[in-house]
C-alpha cells in the first residue's frame, strides 16, 4: 500500500481450505493490501481493482466453501475506526 | 440487529485465547450484531454504543494478546460491498 494513501477498503474472509486461504492471502498482498489480522486486510484500491481482486479470489476458491467480504471505507469512516492492539508478551 | 437498519459498522478480531474469544463473540451478539464470519460481525450501533462495546471487549481481553478493529461504515459504502458466499456441500 502506498504510504500516502488512507485505506479505502477492508477485506475479510473465512476460508476452510488451508492451501486456498494461503493463496488468497498472497493475492491480497500482491494487490498491495496490508494484513491487519490473520484473515483481514486493508488497503487502497480503485473500484475496478477491487472487482479484479474479487474475481481472482473467486477463481482461487473454485467450488470450495468460503465467505469473502470486501467493504469500501470512506476516509471519514476510516479515521473514526477504533483499534485494540495487544501483542503477545515474550 | 433491527431488520430495518442497514449496518453502520464492521467489527473484526484476532484473539488467541479461545475462552476470551468466545466471550467477546457473546458480547457482540448481546449488542445485536450479526456474525458474518467466525471473527467478523456487522450491525448498527450509535457511536456511544460502539465505544461502550469496545470498552467491554477491552475488559474481557484483559492483558491477553489480541487485535480488535471496529470500523464505521456509511450506507453508501455498505451498499457497494462485494460478497462471495459459498456453503459447504453436504
Amino acid at each position: 500500500m502506498s504510504a500516502e494513501k488512507v485505506p479505502n477498503m477492508i477485506l475479510v474472509y473465512d476460508i476452510v481450505d488451508d492451501r486456498k486461504r494461503a493463496k488468497i492471502a498472497d493475492a491480497c498482498l500482491d494487490y498491495g493490501l496490508d494484513r491487519i489480522q490473520f484473515s483481514a486486510f486493508v488497503g487502497w484500491l480503485t473500484p475496478s481493482k477491487q472487482q479484479e481482486l474479487m474475481v481472482k479470489i473467486k477463481r482461487i476458491l473454485g467450488k470450495s466453501p468460503g465467505n469473502v467480504q470486501l467493504v469500501p471505507i470512506c476516509a471519514d469512516d476510516w479515521n473514526r475506526r477504533k483499534v485494540i492492539d495487544q501483542k503477545e508478551r515474550v
